[in-house]
């Protein structure tokens, strides 16, 4: 593995410090302004209509998060989302829980129509759900989808035209074209709420800085799943765990992606 | 003391990983989020009318709490209530704050009069203040109330038909014929934010598991309690007071709590 | 430098605990809950409209946070903060984000015209855009102002005839006419999300027991930079610092305060 083009551009991502529009919910945003935060980028949330528009005009991306939607969120997510590409800003989605109400999965279809999502990053079953196979979501949780995840994945990707990331014990990265498989990360992260939109607020970061949202989500994806390792070694529950994560991927250095990065083609 | 329906209900429990989902206050969702997954329960937190019904349908238990109320909440939690009802799975109420201002106290008695609730968990200025005594509740702190909360609790109880569950140095769970006291807990849950928030979801992990209330609200109080303890033993102030409780209750075993449950009768 | 004033106030704060309201963003309220707590307050949160006013007639201080605004949030800022300004109690605006939106802007200068603010804090472009000097705001960082700080909140605090402070390496407290400097705190502080939130908080904590904004911001500020200071030496990692933050200014003492408040005069 060529780990060069990973460790660039986390060393771009450090040096820039790239401010991440958020418009996501309410659960798990504090987690999410820190992990960007430690990640290398500035967080900045707000959700107001009166507002989205104007703070994607400023940022360098965008994550829109549906774990605790509503109806004026949604509003403020086109608009937000139009800003971001117009401006040509990466625009990433995190359908939480999609496929386990209506409303969220007619609010993912929607955004996926309205606005050219640059990554759209799931569990398994909300990634199934999206592509129209048998799927199960149980309330924020995947019970899995039939079928082969990197062969949907693959298909959903060239489908939408854009970059689709399959959270799991391998995450997958694929636009169709390309795809990255990454095996960083520990069981400890489902031992706690919120890596599913940490890991979202990272490839957040990382693609600010990048022209190739597969490279760039699939470095996002080892870099938390590389302080996931590292935390799990020095964690004695799943709450020491999750200061870990945090205390891990700030002292991440550009030496330890390059020797722990496990990312590798299909 | 039989510890063994107690440890029963936790197996179960363990096995089963019932979601929980709640509607709830944006100061402590995290935690009570956290603290459902620590207790071997999987939270989901939907509090959109457009979905609050559908979720509290693939729901094994609901939480309602009033922490940080607004109107499109308790039209949600009307709607998910209803659903809840319906199905049969319980509904916890934690009424924060009731007392503090009309619009809380006026909410509590509104979800309890359309609602069939199960578990009504506060602390006793709330409890008093929905039982019509004299109370004190200033912002969601108890300052007590006049008279003696067993009676009060009991009578409560029996007045609305459901279980009660008064949070104290001593816990009251009764349901106005069979009452039992949890003197598990330690101060320190005082010192932090949100133990009374993660007490009323950790009774909806358990009470998911169970046909009987005053058990389970008992032997998840006892649990939750427990961690506590346990916690306050290794903290040095009160975040990592929190950082243990999460710990430790990820950590407690059956054997853990058959040795260190403290319930009784009166 | 005499720190009896700063002990004094701080003794007084343990003593009466002060009930201290919040309307805050969702993103960080959870800290402001627990650095309230650990100050030596009690927090109290209720942004609906239907309860605000009536939850400000039973506090002792009311911060006002615009991190995440809403148009029902501005109505309810508005209405509590003329219930404070009836009952005289003290009132702490923290302009997150002024300047990088219209909305921000104009909801901070419409609450500084519409109700009386004691106390006005921010970061050197939030504070420079509200007194209309060049000033960057980028998300909610500051990346400056042009002209002397100390000037700038000097002018602003006489035109508005309020306390403004200014936080940075050297924070800056002033009325106009008095000013205070205080020089705690550690640049790990800026290495988290909300430290400026909970220093807000903090500052509601000891305004509420205190007729002197000035000495009162200076020893709030004080109090959580010298709690940053210790939680430095312990910490490995931005998370690790922030749960000894909590800690450290829970156990801070008198004899702390007093051996480690640099606060002084230009």
């Amino acid at each position: 593995m060529k780990t060069k083009p990973y460790t660039d551009l986390f060393a771009r991502v450090r040096e820039k410090r790239p401010l991440v529009h958020h418009i996501t919910n309410y659960v798990t945003v504090n987690d999410c302004a820190n992990i960007t935060l430690c990640a290398g980028g500035a967080p900045v949330m707000a959700d107001a209509p009166e507002e989205a528009a104007e703070m994607a005009a400023i940022a360098s991306s965008l994550v829109l998060n549906i774990g605790t939607l509503s109806a004026a969120q949604i509003e403020s997510m086109i608009l937000a989302g139009r800003m971001a590409n117009e401006r040509g800003i990466p625009v990433i989605l995190d359908p939480v829980g999609a496929g386990a109400t209506r409303f969220r999965t007619d609010t993912t279809k929607r955004l996926l129509h309205e606005l050219e999502i640059t990554l759209l990053k799931g569990n398994a079953g909300e990634i199934g759900v999206i592509a129209g196979v048998e799927a199960t979501v149980r309330g924020v949780d995947s019970f899995g989808l039939s079928g082969d995840p990197l062969t949907i994945a693959r298909g959903l990707a060239t489908t939408l035209g854009i970059t689709v990331a399959v959270s799991g014990a391998t995450d997958i990265v694929t636009d169709g074209k390309h795809t990255l498989l990454v095996e960083n990360g520990h069981s400890l992260m489902g031992s706690i709420s919120g890596t599913g939109c940490m890991a979202a607020s990272v490839t957040g970061v990382f693609c600010a800085e990048s022209k190739e949202p597969v490279t760039a989500a699939a470095a996002a994806l080892a870099a938390f799943g590389l302080a996931g390792e590292k935390a799990a070694a020095v964690s004695h529950g799943p709450f020491s765990f999750k200061t870990a994560l945090f205390d891990e991927l700030k002292n991440l250095t550009l030496q330890d992606l390059a020797a722990g990065a496990r990312i590798r083609t299909p």
